[in-house]
């Protein structure tokens, strides 16, 4: 039910002739009653037109309908680009009686070409037409690429519900890219409270995965809270339910990644700060040797304290101490405080774990990863422009 | 003759037993006529017990030996590890007549093994025995792990003459590691001199180059001079020859990067600052994406562009505008001022050349790296613990 699990709430995914493939390439999701809403974008530099324009239109009025194409990713298409995701978004909002700035677009697909303008306009009032409350898994089908299939999570808590879709594999096709998310919820949030639960949600969730350690410039999660529940609010009951739904699909995104086979579950415990330890999981996540090691199976930990030394140092991090370290391979210790232990654990499956104590404090942080693999080569080196 | 191309210099490589395969295994340089000297170090947290016993060194005296074996990389190995690197250090300077502290060692190889003491206190005598002025290119042999063959460089300018020698090749076969590099001169330097010029050379070149990311636990680059040229001072001419050793060899250590085909040369100009030229060149080097690419032979400047957006934020840089940038694969413009120029290269050879225009000031910088192919992922994927 994806992003129409929640009351309140309905979508569509229709055909619009944008993808060459003839497959569902626009998607709408729409409050049917009055939502407040946050998003976060991707931290490229390079920011895509649709990331441009719903950022401003955020900033203007709550967000009341999302619109989303895929094929064409309207990135560094310039002022052109800017015009035509205004313009996108102004169709979308005639069609539905809303104004414009109440519509936030999203793109994702080939970089730098032209958004078929005709064709999303045409696409959004079909979806306007089709809006269903059970539109939910048509819209979460309409947002792929080359995602092997749909991605979505549900969580109800206390009288409430939490819903989302996700789309993304890395970066993806060549030239494709991108992760976009569309969260739901009947929990009552005010206005201007989305943004305080989103933002952790997402730096503990999509910010702690990575397929190849590439950022898209079209990159974008986004909230949506109607009220429709009428229940009172129970905040970190919210909170905990958007984490899960958070959680959930940005595994989905990792497992699904380019050629993956193996899903990395990163554990670094022990570091002198939260930083400490993210930069340190990142920097083992993003291991070219590390992910190499995953798909070969194998506990490889000399690997994995090279990439933890090598993480970029930062402020409220301390020296790491070689005889306070330890590794642990699906919870089998192979290093133990600063001694490899002799042991090698046979490591077998689609998820490798790897702990990491560092001995120096009460910094902690996960991180997921997928491996890198003959396939991730292929797909990405195939494809020629 | 790399480090023996200098006057006033004696080398040596002998066959010592630490590499299972019998290849020479322990490399010796020494300064025949009392020499200054300065090195370079990994930034790597996790640091080799060689390299923490040569800093000391090098804080108490002038190096005049180095003192290399391949095979075990004494990293991860704890105090042990310490005692043993300084157990050889010892062990050389009764041998020459040196004090312990005038000796600088360094390992590469396996790490989390113990160093085989006996085998490298043998192999140093052996080597003080062999030591000659013609012995340049056996220390550059016997300093090899997986390497396809030696890599040395030498220049000659104003009298003087400057040649060096490194292993590398990307964190090599699995878990064995590290580039070393070592440089000498008969250049007049005065105690204290060595790193002001050491240092600018090795950020421009060592530095700037990039097989998959990952940084070694035993990184070293030493450069000792010894004045046995007797010429008048031309710092200028010696700081260009010494850039331009470094480069050769860092040039080299990318050519010979773990199944690479293809040397990226990326030049970034146009940027705010150096500092952000070089943060951009070094994301676009480091991207997976854009090294798949160029496997593919793909000029792909959408992927560029998302790299260079992607790059770290910090002081000095200023917003990116996809108006003004430029990109051009083998100086043919592929994007141009914010737009698509249409044309597609073709790419052939061992070599791709990709050029970013910022247009914002006057920093640039330069990057070497290696593609990413099926024969990478074989390498490091294949071995098992």
């Amino acid at each position: 039910m994806s992003v129409t699990a929640a009351p309140g709430y309905a979508a569509a995914g229709v055909s619009a002739g944008i993808r060459p493939s003839g497959k569902p390439d626009v998607a709408l999701v729409r409050a049917l009653v009055p939502a407040v809403g946050s998003a976060m974008w991707t931290t490229n530099r390079v920011q895509a037109a649709p990331v441009t324009v719903s950022k401003r239109h955020l900033s203007l009025a709550e967000p009341q309908a999302v619109l989303i194409n895929a094929g064409v990713a309207n990135a560094a298409t310039g002022r052109q680009g800017e015009e035509d995701a205004v313009a996108s978004a102004v169709g979308l909002a005639d069609a539905l009686g809303l104004e414009p700035e109440q519509v936030l677009v999203l793109s994702t697909g080939v970089i730098g070409a032209r958004l078929p303008l005709d064709k999303v306009l045409a696409g959004a009032q079909a979806a306007a037409d089709e809006l269903s409350a059970e539109g939910g898994d048509a819209a979460a089908g309409a947002i792929l690429t080359t995602d092997s299939g749909p991605k979505v999570a549900v969580r109800q808590s206390g009288g409430f519900t939490v819903g989302g879709m996700a789309k993304g594999a890395g970066m993806i096709h060549p030239r494709l890219a991108t992760m976009l998310v569309v969260i739901t919820t009947d929990y009552p949030l005010a206005a201007g409270d989305a943004e305080e639960f989103l933002r952790p949600a997402v730096a503990r969730s999509f910010n702690r995965i990575s397929v190849d350690g590439d950022c898209s410039t079209n990159d974008a999660v986004i909230l949506l809270a109607n009220g429709a529940s009428g229940v009172a609010r129970d905040d970190d009951a919210f909170a905990a339910a958007l984490d899960e739904v958070c959680g959930d699909l940005a595994r989905q995104v990792v497992a699904d990644g380019e050629g993956a086979t193996v899903v990395l579950e990163i554990g670094v415990n022990g570091a002198a700060s939260t930083a400490e330890a993210e930069a340190i999981a990142r920097r083992i996540a993003t291991s070219p040797l590390v992910k190499t090691a995953a798909f070969g199976h194998d506990p490889n930990w000399g690997r994995v304290l090279m990439a933890a030394g090598s993480a970029p140092f930062g402020d409220g991090f301390a020296q790491l101490d070689t005889d306070r370290l330890s590794v642990a391979f699906g919870g089998v210790a192979v290093f133990a405080d600063g001694s490899p232990t002799g042991t090698v654990p046979e490591l077998t499956g689609a998820v490798c774990r790897i702990d990491l104590e560092l001995g120096l404090g009460d910094g902690s942080a996960g991180y997921l990863a997928s491996d890198l693999t003959y396939d991730y080569v292929r797909i990405n080196a195939e494809y020629t422009t």
